[in-house]
């Protein structure tokens, strides 16, 4: 790339998005505990439904576990049709992947694919070998100004946005102004509509640590003021609409216009593996198609990604999604029931047991998997300092014995160290 | 990600690094031009070597067109051993992918993976989805100053490295001071590595738009003061070595110590899908477990992926590696023979033709197509404006002939267009 001047400007560090060292030196014991516990960094090989032969070597002797890590809310993630479709896909090209990028050669499936995804999504989609990178893609594009009408925005950005998004404040910040609001704070993103003539606003759909944004609310500010919406809605895609349009996509029934792109997983409730865009217009796909950054110097996905992905539409396209959609719902629901946590009622399927100490949530987890469940801690940087907690993900897969003996199993080992208040005020 | 503040600063866009809109104003004639010829975002299935029936729909009725895009330099992206290895380790799983990080749950076959290559390449070996993701990972963790014994160095990055690093500098500018030196200049490096405590050098190996670093040059600052090497190697894997080590791990025969790090691709020469990095120390390798933000944060090559690896260290390890890295070497030398570039000689795999004016090369590239050859047309912001040429990916899978002809075909359409005393130039 040759657009970047080579001047020496002794740029002094900015120090305004990142403190790698702080975050690391704060969180370190925290990560070497869960290592040590045997609760990060561990193997197993999928068995049937949502359980894992947990560790390496002979199957026989591996201990099976009830997995609540992998976010493959509708269990479509070990589907016959997916796995076929991945399998057809290698063996019709006798290869799997083509190093190059997708401005030059495409596997004619992947074009099938983002036909096929653009139709059933009422989008113009764009496929990528992960969210982060199509999120990559498309950040320096927001800033640019390219996507509203060649006035750059400011970038307001939510607090708790992922980190494949916000990663990239520095970058977008060299190129217009970045600003950071609270979680959800309509308020503050309205004051910046009123005040500034161009506003993006970058956030999740579903949040992954649990929640998710006011897309209703967000339109009608788009609609007063022609706020632009960067939405990733990885953890909604699939979970809802028809044909699984998510959380995010659902909501704009008449379609996503020029002022809406919504990113989106081709793993996670979607089934396969990679991601996605949702674009609105003809411009933006001509403007993704050429200038994303891992469109044009990175790699597509790789066949058996595109092979599974279509074979992940088919079952879009079925009554088997709206099954599986209300299976996931009676499981949430389930939940719900038996333990109160702030994502009650939310109809989404991440559920997160505040426990506060980083020390009291790895050692929750740890006999939870003693119990036979894998769940995932969580602590600083995923969440605040102080805040840990025991995140799971619920799936259409999960029996209901699995759901109803993992929250047993959670009032339990919560009420060994909580007081008798605590506990009642856990129970739904 | 909880570790950023929301004041609101106002902060102006600093302006240093990016300017995607002018980038874009400068090159969108170029790409349309491109796409209006069909040269770019094409569609392909492949079918025997390096050969593509290009386009869509059934196979019988599409040209067949021999390909010299692709970086499969060994030619292994459709060996047998690697397509069985993918579907292989999917049928084992009876899964494609798991969505979650790695910091939580593993494949099985990925821990052995990693272990295989760890071996191979005598280097702890992270697996990554892609270089892009490995580079990711490793640019904040490299200004954190964790890497060189908690002091931040000055990142110095070669004005002409890859897209997949040079993107991180605002990133890297937040936390450290960041410099751009032209193309190799080991004269200005040293002066950095005069004036300051510690200095990191961020390069490619292989330069994907031709030629390389100087290996042996940047180990001699390394011996002298201390200067920290991040090598993405991501051309140069597999052509050289016993095992494959590649262009840059190769010139380190006492190991990689604390301060040196190679990027590498699973794909291009290695003939699977996804990245790797190769580290020098326990301490590193921790340190990336635990923080290199898609490791944590984005998610692992899929299981085809690691399948396909897998099949790839078997080739690595057995007589057919060198057999092709002779086969490749060949083919290169014939290309020298035929035509001059200023690559000649440096027993890569990439050469480029100069032409000079972007519609010109359009054309060229254009009428190569025509008759049976597709090449990569590159023009700003891949190369300097004005200095678009034509790019060639040369592989052992290639047949004599095809490089004879395309030679013949180059010097031709040439022609064309030069004078008597460019094509004597031209010519070997």
């Amino acid at each position: 790339m040759q657009q970047e001047d080579s001047r020496s400007d002794g740029g002094h560090p900015t120090g305004r998005f990142r403190n790698t060292a702080y975050v690391i030196s704060k969180s370190k014991p925290h990560f070497d505990a869960c290592h040590a516990a045997g609760l990060m960094g561990i193997q197993g090989r999928s068995t049937t439904g949502r359980a894992f032969a947990l560790g390496a070597g002979p199957l026989c002797g591996r201990p099976e576990v009830m997995d609540f890590v992998r976010c493959s809310y509708l269990g479509l993630d070990n589907h016959p049709t997916i796995v076929a479709g991945a399998m057809d896909a290698i063996e019709a090209h006798r290869s799997l992947h083509w190093s190059c990028a997708r401005t030059r050669l495409n596997f004619d499936f992947l074009a099938e694919l983002e036909t096929n995804l653009s139709e059933m999504l009422s989008a113009r989609v764009l496929a990528f070998s992960s969210v982060m990178l199509a999120n990559l893609g498309a950040m320096p594009l927001l800033a640019s100004g390219l996507l509203t009408g060649g006035r750059k925005p400011v970038v307001v950005f939510d607090r708790t946005a992922h980190i494949s998004l916000a990663y990239h404040k520095p970058v977008i910040a060299d190129e217009t102004r970045v600003e950071t609001i609270a979680h959800n704070d309509l308020n503050a993103l309205e004051l910046f509509c009123r005040r500034e003539p161009v506003v993006a606003y970058v956030c999740d759909g579903v949040y992954s640590m649990g929640g998710n944004s006011p897309i209703a609310e967000l339109r009608q500010l788009q609609e007063r003021y022609g706020l632009f919406l960067y939405i990733d809605d990885a953890h909604g895609i699939s979970l809802f609409g028809r044909q699984g349009e998510g959380f995010a996509r659902s909501q704009f029934p008449q379609g996503l216009g020029d002022r809406t792109i919504i990113a989106a997983s081709m793993a996670k409730g979607f089934g396969a593996s990679g991601g996605m865009l949702m674009l609105g217009t003809a411009d933006q796909e001509s403007l993704f198609r050429s200038y994303s950054i891992p469109y044009a110097f990175s790699v597509a996905p790789n066949l058996a990604a595109v092979g599974a992905a279509l074979g992940s539409c088919k079952i879009h396209r079925s009554p088997e999604l709206g099954e599986r959609q209300r299976r996931l719902a009676e499981r949430i629901e389930l939940f719900d029931n038996r333990i109160r946590t702030a994502e009650r009622g939310n109809s989404l399927p991440i559920r997160m047991v505040p426990v506060g100490s980083e020390t009291r949530a790895i050692a929750i987890a740890r006999e939870l998997l003693d119990a036979g469940f894998y769940t995932s801690v969580t602590f600083f940087p995923t969440v605040a300092q102080g805040k840990a907690g025991i995140r799971m993900c619920i799936t259409a897969d999960h029996e209901v014995k699995d759901i109803q003996r993992l929250c047993d199993c959670i009032l339990e080992k919560m009420a060994s160290t909580t007081s008798r208040a605590q506990q009642e005020s856990m129970r739904s």
